[in-house]
C-alpha cells in the first residue's frame, strides 16, 4: 500500500457472520487510535468524486467503510514530520480491507468513491465538528501535486 | 407510531446535503441518549429475519439505520415503569424517518430487516459488549405474545 505516513495507523476490524445479519465491529474505548469521544457521524461519496483537501488542526479521524469502496489519499507536510512530504494511500472496503483508518491532526486527506454504488463512511472523532480547526483547500487550489486519475487498486 | 415506552427516545437526525455525498448525523458526546462511550458496532439484517427477543441489563443502545429500513418492535415489562406491559414499534429507515433510536436497560426488543437489501444497523453503546449483561431468547420461547407478520408500514 506504498508508504506509511509516521502516526497514521490501518488496523484491521472483525467481521463477525451470522446467518440473519453480521456484527462488524468499530470502535471500542481504548482500541488504537482512540483518543476520546467527541462526535461520530457519517459522510458518503458517490462513485469518482473527490473530496481534497481537508486538514485538521485538532481532530483525530477514525474512518472505517461499511458500504462501496474509498480510496484515501493522505500526504505528510508536516515539517517536522519524519516522513515529511510522504504520501501514503489507503483502500477501505467492506469484505476486501475492512479496516479502521487514523488519521492524526495535521495530515492532509482527500477521498473518492470506486465503487458503482455510493460509498458509506463513517468518522470515529474525539472532537465535536468545529470549521476553525478545519481546513478546505479545493484540489485545483492546493500546492499538493497528485494525479487523482492513477488509480490504486486494491 | 403506537404507544411510548417510558425512557425510550426517537430523536430525528440531519442529513446534509452536498453534491459529492452527504452528511448524515450520528450521535455528538452529550446529545439527547448519550450516556457515555463505551463500543459502536454494526450489525446488519436480511429482508424478512428477525433478530429477537434481546435485553440489556446494564447497556443504552442508539441506533441509527444508513441503509436499508428496519423494523423494531419493543416491549417493556420492568414491574415499576409507568409503561409496563406496552409495546412501541419504531421503524428506521434513511430519507423516510433518519433518526436515533434510544433504548435504556431493561426493554425487551427485537427488529426485522423491510428493505429488499441488507439494512445496516449501528449502535453506538455506553459500554462496551459483555455477554453477561445481555439476554438473548428465541421468538418461539418467549413470554411476549407478538405476531411479526403485522407489518407496521412507515
Amino acid at each position: 500500500m506504498g508508504s506509511v505516513i509516521d502516526g497514521v495507523l490501518v488496523t484491521p476490524l472483525k467481521e463477525i457472520e451470522n446467518p440473519k445479519g453480521n456484527i462488524l465491529h468499530i470502535m471500542k474505548k481504548g482500541d488504537p487510535g482512540y483518543v476520546e469521544f467527541g462526535e461520530v457521524y457519517f459522510s458518503t461519496i458517490h462513485n469518482g468524486l473527490i473530496k481534497a483537501w481537508k486538514r485538521h488542526s485538532r481532530m483525530t479521524l477514525n474512518l472505517v467503510c461499511p458500504v462501496g469502496a474509498i480510496r484515501f489519499v493522505l500526504y505528510d507536510d508536516r515539517p517536522n514530520s519524519i516522513t515529511s512530504n510522504v504520501f501514503q494511500e489507503v483502500v477501505l472496503a467492506r469484505g476486501k480491507n475492512y479496516a479502521r483508518l487514523t488519521i492524526p491532526p495535521g495530515i492532509w486527506m482527500g477521498f473518492t468513491g470506486i465503487s458503482e454504488e455510493e460509498s458509506l463512511l463513517l468518522n470515529f472523532a474525539d472532537i465535536q465538528h468545529d470549521p476553525v480547526e478545519q481546513e478546505n483547500v479545493p484540489v485545483e487550489k492546493s500546492h499538493i501535486i497528485f494525479d487523482w486519475k492513477d488509480k490504486l487498486e486494491l
